[in-house]
């Protein structure tokens, strides 16, 4: 971990401008070899000088680096980035000194204007003086390693910057801030506490002593599983609010699920045409209302089908269903009344259902149900009060002020763990011997490591950084 | 222009950071808005202070800026960045005090996470505050009004943004460090004094005096339509150099022109088929080899054809030679030989020509002169040697040293100026009265005036800063 990396940290591709992060031992006298006062530019930012002076600002940077009165200060710069004397750009160069910068490194950004060429000119001279391109994340990588953030604060920068929604960003920033981690952190510290008695117990096992406070240990695990009991039990809440909550919209063949997909996500996602069966996939998309996320998904209309790819569109719709936490059921307008609903839904009774008729623009006299909404798809009609009820049935399911885990790894780091507290907790309780305590005592406190990344393995921290993108 | 603007200045999407530019007399006061402390979370960059502070920076921001030794040093800090109790994200601000900054104005540059979920937040808050979201351009506009560039190096800033090859990044920096506008900025205040002379002569028309020496001014126009014609010139390899040196492949049908062209472009660019005449539309893509940007156009094989479409094809093809530099003459094996080149190319007289023999894998035994280049695009055999010889070509065009116009609106006025410059001397030769001369000089004046913006219309300044990214 002591050479020096670098990557381009703003969005790829073409802008204003862009910034160029190196951190490592050697970014301050790495990137120094590049720089020149400006001065030959008319109006340039900070000041204009006569003539072009021939060497590099290498030491004037350095010693004004140091001359600056606050040492965790950052120091920044308007400069000419040279390749000796070819002027690549004008940049403003920062320097973070080591330990108050990202990474705990010395960290020097430089923002450049945000040509693709430049920014690969300057990557280039970089790398061809030693310095090497970062893989994905590794930047929060040294961060983590250097200890200014656990793994899930880590894991909350990649989720920050992938946020869709308020609800995504929330969470990402709560995470961000500690989250549930400081409270992991707490509880596990006390866990060590009585493994280390347990263990000490183990080895003076001949003697029969009893080190660890039986009671104590029986109410800290029943306080330990508790608190990952309700922290699991909020993935669903969590994950829906960063991947958006599902939403599945059943029915029977040709009542208009696909148009309705397509006006809610206002574009022409679906293909729809009179042919029932015409939708065979799972179709979906998310979209933003309101500061909530919703994942729309277009199921295949349930009929007996004798057509085969069509038969598998319908195991799929019921399987869809499973995961939904939001039917919507379409039906449609027949004449004065509506279609008799001889479907089979499937076990509908933990989710929201809203129900939904559609073609009433075809209608001439009608009446209905007031939990029912009416709607034409095809003229935007009821749409409105469609979205209303979705808004509706999501902000029940907002708890503001629960923390709420939404990542994969922590909610199966969190089950596995929980597993371990059960079983310890009965072993316990049944008085099966200490030595098969202590090893599930162990696994518990295994997996609530991983969470925060007190115990790490290569293969974890690899597929942690990897959702990363480069130069973060 | 007095209000205050702001926008994303790094490229659209989502990375690792993002920075939000704000500019104009409210900026520092708008922005402080939402500034707090940093200190919640757990390994900041700076320092961690305990509490959460529930007023926002302002007066203390405010306070250390002016604190801040030399004014002309950007002030940085890292605070978070709130919308009353809810922390959007922690942000670097930066802080360049007007005259000090890019537009001339105050400047305050945010830089947060890339996410395009903060971005918009962020740029929304700003927008609710009274901020003006930027038009494209209007940064660099801004800094052309403050005088902080003339108007042709505010183009080379949106050329540079997107320089694609070295060549075209070379055009961009030379033009962005003041370039021929300098030049041109000289010769016209010498050609104002002269002018403002002659107008005087005409406010006293009637007692004939000559306050404007004639064999001063010829001198003059003639250095003028010298540096003028010189740079005129040199837009067709300026041109070149930043859209690319325009290379036609031509040749009669099916001697495997379009499988060139992909061979060349490592795509499947243009469709290729055994039937001549596939071709028919000119079909082009630009290629940065070795520094220089080429631009390869397929072009219809040369034939009489009865078809409409192919004959509209043909005539495109004649077209695409007259505007080459450089023209690839492909033909292909027969036997032994090889197709006699019976078709009527137009006149080459004034383009690099690089004669080509394609299909050498069907050849037995084939011999053929020094100046053709053996190569089956299919195969990519000899691509190699052709991609050689076209760098040659392109080094012979490069005059590292001259100035170069790349710019077609500086073209035009140039050719404009040159017309006038050109008026004015024959009038001036042929004794023409002072009136007439002195409207000539006054043309020319408004065209050179043109290129450095000296003389500017709502017009020209709306296409020249439309042509740039949102947020430069």
């Amino acid at each position: 971990m002591s050479d020096t990396i670098c990557a381009i940290s703003t969005p790829f591709g073409v802008g204003g401008l862009a910034v160029i992060r190196v951190s490592g031992e050697d970014a301050v006298s790495l990137v120094s070899k590049f720089l020149y006062p400006a001065g030959t530019v008319r109006g340039t930012r900070y000041e204009v000088r006569g003539a072009v002076v021939s060497a590099p600002l290498n030491d004037r940077w350095l010693s004004e680096v140091e001359a600056t009165s606050h040492p965790a200060t950052p120091h920044l710069k308007f400069c000419e980035f040279r390749d000796g004397e070819t002027l690549i750009d004008e940049v403003v160069v920062t320097y973070f000194k080591a330990p108050k910068s990202y990474t705990g490194e010395d960290v020097v950004e430089i923002a450049c204007h945000g040509s693709s060429y430049v920014q690969q000119k300057i990557l280039q001279l970089l790398v061809a003086n030693g310095c090497r391109l970062a893989n994905a994340g590794e930047f929060t990588q040294r961060a983590f390693l250097n200890e200014k953030m656990d793994l899930s604060q880590a894991e909350a920068v990649a989720d920050l910057i992938h946020a869709q929604s308020e609800g995504s960003h929330r969470l990402a920033i709560e995470q961000l801030r500690g989250g549930f981690s400081k409270k992991i952190i707490q509880l596990r510290r006390e866990l060590i506490d009585f493994s280390a008695l347990l263990e000490l117990e183990l080895d003076f096992s001949e003697e029969d002593v009893e080190f660890a406070n039986r009671e104590k240990l029986l109410d800290l695990l029943h306080r330990i599983k508790t608190e990952i009991q309700t922290l699991s039990d909020s993935f669903k809440i969590g994950n829906a609010l960063k991947n958006g909550i599902p939403v599945a919209i059943i029915g029977k063949p040709n009542v208009g699920k696909s148009t309705l997909l397509n006006v809610l996500l206002n574009e022409e996602k679906a293909i729809v045409s009179d042919i029932p069966g015409t939708t065979r996939d799972t179709i979906e998309d998310t979209l933003n209302i309101q500061g909530t996320l919703f994942r729309f998904i277009d199921t295949a209309g349930l009929r007996e089908s004798s057509d085969t790819i069509e038969t598998i569109g319908i195991e799929r719709t019921r399987k869809t269903i499973e995961k939904a936490q939001i039917v919507i059921i379409v039906d449609e307008v027949r004449g004065t009344g509506y279609g008799v609903r001889s479907v089979d839904y499937g076990n509908l009774h933990d989710k929201q259902v809203i129900h939904v008729i559609n073609k009433i623009d075809t209608a001439t006299d009608f009446t209905n149900s007031n939990d029912e909404i009416l709607i034409s798809a095809k003229n935007g009609i009821g749409i409105e009060k469609l979205i209303e009820k979705l808004v509706d049935f999501a902000s029940e399911q907002k708890v503001s002020d629960r923390t709420l885990v939404s990542n994969l790894r922590h909610y199966e780091a969190l089950n596995h763990a929980l597993t371990f507290i059960t079983n310890s907790e009965n072993a316990l309780k049944s008085g099966i011997s200490t030595d098969l305590v202590a090893i599930d005592i162990r696994g518990a406190l295994h997996h609530l490591g991983e969470i925060t990344g007190e115990i790490s393995t290569e293969e974890v921290l690899g597929s942690v950084f990897s959702r990363f993108c480069i130069g973060k």
